[in-house]
């Protein structure tokens, strides 16, 4: 099983007056990681886009340990943690060097250029198959 | 039960190239409607935050049923699905028309100016328990 | 000469731990600004932008003379600084209260749906006109 | 003279419905840039806030020459263009590849942790000077 390891820092802007990264922030870091495991496994997104394969997300969630201050180095590892013909659900944690600060996911639906659901393609699924958490991992509970 | 309503419309840069409203968007809307709420309840939440009481997430969900598009105008309705000595939950449905995009929560934890958990100030949980959804509710599922 | 008035408030996550909204935040109100002065002036910018019109961003500038706190309630002025066949430059002015922010502009190309220039309609032009600055006024300096 | 390049790919909540990057963006991108001068100079500018050397924004301005699409891998290239006693002006260039999409500047005040003006210390302004255009730099007409 494999896990894909995206680096973010903080930006300024994700902070808030509270002085910590705001909490809409870790979505767009998870979007970064679920992007960069798609990639490691060979297919860029961007691409997939073109060839009619869109994955709009239907639910996310996500749970705080900790606060992620300005300009930290955070890693954010990203895996599969389910894997149907038609929807896929990624899961996330966002680490400060050994810290976990959050955990979350996204669940999607693979939908053609019109909208319409549809498979994913067979061989974007087997590559996306290798990061797919095994079922009795604890962060399946999530 | 109350429910607090805000009305938003989608803005041209909460959209993404899908050309609907990023899921991120549904965070910052939310926030504006559990604002609205604590504004309706009699407490500005930036009064709150100046008195010693501060309400950061530790956990949210959204699920989604259809894309909001570009000058939307999209009500938020806000309740309050669970009130505890230290936590709230705020539960939020986002429509256009009579039509629901989108349901979700976020649970808080109250805190003091040093970050240490303190309880909802007693005329606070008065005023927000005005909001709390009955316990058959629906939504309570979610 | 009209000036269009839209009313805004400061949200959470448009501030930084800087405790103000960040600089960033004046480029999403004055969208709001000129969509609102657009629809004023009776072409709601979504129908424009069905009807093969876009209003791409060439250039903006703004100046800040005060920040804008978490919640507080802004009004942006906007008027049109200048108007030729295929450009326009709003112009904006932040406010809280009676005083003044910020102020700044956005000089836009109209497009067609294949990103190539083109003349504004004229009857958009013509209604658009009505906020044109006269050329004596001062903020035609910026 | 040295100029510090800073890496950035477009994220997918950095577009907007037109497909590209929304105006917006370039300034966090540009915020990263100036982020990265200010480290490579051997000052990270959460130092310079924790020891009371803050760097708020006094004005911005960009230009467009073509639009950055998601996923695309961009450099920002930052310099200084002015640097006085107590302000300092950054420049900056978005590159694809060899293609300059975007110029810009930010004005900066330095202020203390009460937010009064005071002078830039001695050896940061000394380690920002090696990023100093040279006069005749065309891109100082901007």
């Amino acid at each position: 099983m494999r896990i894909h390891r995206e680096h973010v820092s903080v930006r300024y802007a994700e902070t808030d007056r509270m002085g910590v990264a705001h909490h809409s922030s870790y979505l767009l870091w998870f979007e970064l990681g679920r992007t960069g495991l798609l990639r490691e496994a060979g297919y860029a997104y961007r691409d997939l886009e073109a060839s009619g394969c869109l994955l709009p997300v239907l639910e996310y969630g996500c749970t705080f340990h900790r606060g992620a201050d300005y300009d930290d180095r955070l890693v954010i590892e990203t895996t599969v943690r389910a894997l149907r013909s038609r929807t896929v659900v990624f899961a996330y944690r966002t680490l400060r060097d050994e810290e976990l600060l959050a955990e979350g996911f996204t669940r999607h639906l693979c939908v053609d250029g019109s909208n319409l659901p549809r498979r994913l393609p067979d061989d974007v699924r087997r590559a996306v198959a290798d990061f797919l958490l095994p079922p009795e991992h604890p962060s399946t509970e999530l």
